[in-house]
């Protein structure tokens, strides 16, 4: 027999396939009507089930955040994979091997080091890897600037390698720090405006470069024109997250991954309800911390999903989580949450609770109320 | 042929076991000192290798955090576990499957309801269960005062009901906010009395009693006197990490955990080294951040586990790592730090960084620099 919500063994990660199809529904006709391809990244959900869900509702193909991920799809039948984490060296080997065997795997580069090696290893091993130059449109972590000199040698030394540049790429991860419409459209702008320059750049050099890829959640549900740009790449939309509401490109109701997890005690002087979810289930994310509503280690909500308004998880230890209210429940804490009490926690970042656990289990509000146990990928 | 440190595929999580094995010596021989059994938390490691080591060194059981936890070390022919969460009434089904098979598994609670729910599951089932009742010794999380009245009633409960009432067990949580020597003996000396005096409580009321049961790492390492104990618990002594360095319970050569990454890119302008190191791979343990040294995501060393001085992870990412200096490096960060380099980075939180990983890979210093690959439980 299946188990339900209520007879599941806590703590379990729950996803609500009504939300999480609206998700993915939501931001794939964003992408039709905007002209450009969606490329989901995966990482979010490492979960076959949730990937077949995205290729279904119409993504192009997908991006992946280790090769392991790639194998894993690609043993699934998936074969236009991005890897969209610069290569090293060491790593190489792997990527040839997953592209020997039929896989449509590019890689991404940012360096001079980093296209020599590929275009090294390439044209040694006969193989004319697919490549994108990553791109840096805000600051925040790994790319070119489009204005840097290194940007036409990489692009050079590839296609003197004899390697196949596909395009350019980049990723506005500064998205995740604002919470105004106005400031998410105009990085939107800028995250388009950079890499279609990028581009520019390279084809003026009498290079081709076919391909030009953005994206994060934020920007990809504030972009208002995506002139230039080929496909998207967007990952935590399919779940959505406590951050994704503070940032304000989701509602509560829209967010498909939670907690489940039994109270197993209490500390009535402090009002304090002992939950079976700690940082393991959690997750040490406090993405929260420093936007404008910080939830701790997560919203919790009754068994159905309702919100209870200002209880949030305080505290967390390994298996142990302090839940605590702003106001004073209507009962006391005792008697309304009693040891065995079922609840679920909305997470502050949905990758990062999601990693925790080996398998998620998938419930459809118009079903049985029956679970089904989807595994998901972990580790490199 | 095994991989070395310098062909393993990164990010991988390294175990030092020469160190490992210096720790578990070390704590093994000041419990045996201090005239008290120790029963290591194998939360940390969930590694079968390392539990091996510490129960060969003189261990005389394990305290678990999860079942799951309990089920592997038992197949594994481990009988003497203490489950050290309060159990819910939907888990006693499967610790009772546990008993049967010849597990000498005991459980622990805080209230009169769970109390109850242990009698009456066991009477159902004519089974005597081993309880432990959990003391609060320092308010950080669950447990019973001394001074409650509870306290007593659980005893009576659990007496009354059949159970074997095996002691009492707590778990100073917040010597991990200390960092002074004489305040960690002050905790350590509250963890022990307390617990003594809630023993004496439930004896002078004419019930048994026999097991004190303390524990934490940094009260561990600074009793003085464990004078009524019996048996203490402790965990990450094991790998040790940052928090534990920056507590002042272990030097900076005791940290016996680590995270072996590769540098994948630059960001010149800033001084910023990428590696492939990121959240995903350190977890989002922040832990040394209230902390007297903030080490960011963690300490970053060359290969040999020499550390680079200022160097720290500063950013993390999914998969992406930044690496920041304190001090500019002697060559430029490119010369010094070519894409493809191998660093070591020591985590904040050896339980939460381990937890990421489905096997560590451990090496021994004197040996051929062959590492093998341990696997470690996760999930629930």
């Amino acid at each position: 027999m299946a188990p339900t919500l209520s007879t599941l063994d806590t703590p379990a990660a729950l996803v609500d396939v009504v939300q999480m199809n609206h998700n993915i529904e939501r931001m794939q006709q964003r992408m039709n009507q905007l002209g450009v391809r969606l490329r989901p990244h995966v990482k979010t959900s490492k979960c076959l089930p949730v990937i077949d869900a995205q290729i279904a509702a119409g993504a192009v193909g997908i991006t992946v955040s280790t090769l392991k991920e790639a194998e894993h799809c690609f043993a699934h039948g998936i074969l236009d994979v991005l890897y969209a984490v610069a290569i090293t060296p060491g790593k190489l080997p792997q990527a040839l091997t997953l592209r020997r065997r039929g896989c449509r795997l590019a890689l991404i580069t940012d360096s001079v080091q980093g296209a020599q090696a590929i275009a090294d290893f390439g044209t040694r091993h006969d193989e004319r890897f697919d490549v994108w130059i990553e791109i840096d449109c805000d600051g925040h972590r790994s790319g070119l600037k489009v204005e840097d000199v290194a940007l036409l040698e990489v692009a050079q030394v590839l296609n003197t390698g004899g390697m196949n540049l596909r395009g350019v790429m980049t990723h506005a991860g500064s998205s995740y720090d604002l919470s105004c419409t106005d400031a998410l459209r105009a990085l939107a702008e800028q995250e388009r405006a950079v890499c279609v320059a990028a581009a520019q750049r390279i084809r003026h050099a009498g290079l081709k470069c076919p391909e030009v890829s953005i994206g994060s959640t934020p920007t990809a549900l504030s972009a208002v024109n995506l002139e230039g740009v080929t496909e998207v790449r967007a990952g935590v939309y399919v779940f959505f997250d406590l951050v994704m509401h503070n940032v304000g490109v989701c509602s509560a109701q829209e967010l498909a991954l939670s907690v489940l997890t039994t109270v197993i005690g209490h500390q009535v002087e402090k009002g304090w309800v002992i939950v079976d979810a700690g940082w393991m289930a959690m997750s040490r994310d406090r993405g929260t911390h420093k936007q404008q509503r910080d939830f701790g280690y997560g919203q919790v909500c009754a068994l159905n999903g309702d919100w209870l308004e200002g209880a949030q998880l305080s505290g967390a230890n390994q298996e142990h989580g302090i839940v605590t209210f702003e106001h004073a429940p209507a009962l006391p804490i005792v008697s309304q949450f009693p040891i065995g009490t079922r609840l679920r926690i909305l997470p502050n970042h949905a990758c990062a609770t999601g990693a925790q656990f080996e398998q998620y289990h998938a419930f459809d509000t118009d079903a049985s109320g029956a679970v089904h146990a989807w595994s998901r990928l972990n580790g490199w």
